[in-house]
């Protein structure tokens, strides 16, 4: 049976993929990166862009195109013509590569894709990579947690009260996807006493340019939060 | 001011230190690794291992001795005195590099040397590294957290109800040093309903003929729960 690869390529900054990662990216022939229709009918891919900075066989690249996050249907039809796609390549002998921001593990779509291969009798094999809140951190010096705190990473927030509440308790927050429940977070600045830290990040790792730190809370609170953005919350 | 880095080394894989992590290291005129004292009097580093692994000067590794964990008064002594030699260092002018196991921002002891280092007027960079549950979910093909699920990582834990608890209410939850409260983490695999996966991992990463994984209950329970060991439970 032929070995695919789902390779994690870190928050986007190039060189903070593994060399493992590099390694099998170098070693595939066919290497199938999830995109988004622009309006003009072409794709955009952030894990093409990433490698494009590599020094990899770009005529490798495969961009497909996925729905919009918020249609699962949509985007499980996309993930399965991919599918399609790479077990026909597959049965040709080649080596396939099947890419994902961040870690392929942590809250990433390419669950699908590996699930559905396994459906077909196709095994994968995953390569780890650094997540988005982990690159942010190490971005600015700040510290994710440490001794015995908790952290906890959510990707949904009920209210203000609740996030306060867990800082309260002594435990770390990751805030991921902070546009989804914007006002909650934004309204837990507000009201949130002395002695808690917010470290919001937009853009960190992928865009050098576009990229934006601040651990002030007026500050933070004229941002839109962006999709690419995310909070760290503690004692600090 | 000279600049030092704070290098995330990842889980012990080499292969899974990233680009920038093995450039800086490169870079480096000298590289400090926090190491255990043997009983002859010698000093054991898995950080030392993993860049005995990698392509750098080996010359410029220098092992220092941290006291044992659990005792924090004299490992901030061993902490001062690394502090001590990399200060001098650097006004020699010399790039010095300070290593972490997984990465450095995320319950790591290396936060202790960067402190040291401010209070000095030393600036630091950090390089950020895979976290060792990052690594140990890839080795296995296992997915730690998907779509609105939580993510709690614990390094205590009060009782078995508390984890039962976190698992019925949706959350995916990782459990390090899983050594300190083994009887609990028993406890709740033998009163787990079905439909609570167990995923236990030893050595996962750093060496491969050590390196074990079970996601069966009872072989589980009859593992010693070693320090390099953890577990990641959710609904499955």
């Amino acid at each position: 049976m032929h070995l695919i690869s789902i390779i994690s390529l870190g928050p986007g900054d190039p060189e903070l993929i593994t060399l493992k990662g590099l390694r099998r990216l170098r070693e595939a022939d066919a290497i199938y990166c999830p995109a988004t229709v622009q309006p003009d009918g072409s794709l955009a891919s952030r894990a093409a862009d990433i490698l494009r900075a590599l020094d990899i066989d770009l005529a490798a690249i495969r961009p497909f195109p996925v729905a919009m996050r918020d249609d699962r249907a949509a985007a499980l039809a996309d993930y399965g013509a991919a599918v399609e796609r790479i077990a026909a390549e597959c049965a040709e002998g080649r080596r396939v590569a099947v890419t994902a921001e961040g870690d392929a593990g942590f809250y990433s779509s390419s669950g699908y894709v590996s699930a559905l291969l396994a459906e077909r009798g196709l095994s994968t094999e995953r390569i780890a990579g650094i997540p988005a809140f982990v690159a942010c951190a190490a971005s600015e010096g700040v510290v994710i947690a440490e001794q015995t705190e908790e952290t906890d990473v959510l990707t949904t927030l009920a209210s203000a009260d609740e996030l306060l509440a867990r800082v309260a308790a002594g435990r770390s927050v990751v805030l991921m996807k902070p546009s989804r429940y914007a006002s909650a977070v934004k309204e837990a600045i507000a009201q949130a006493p002395d002695g808690v830290a917010f470290h919001y990040f937009e853009h960190a790792g992928a865009d050098a340019e576009r990229a934006f730190y601040s651990c002030r809370r007026d500050a933070i609170l004229e941002r839109r939060f962006p999709y690419f953005s995310l909070l760290i919350v503690r004692r600090g």
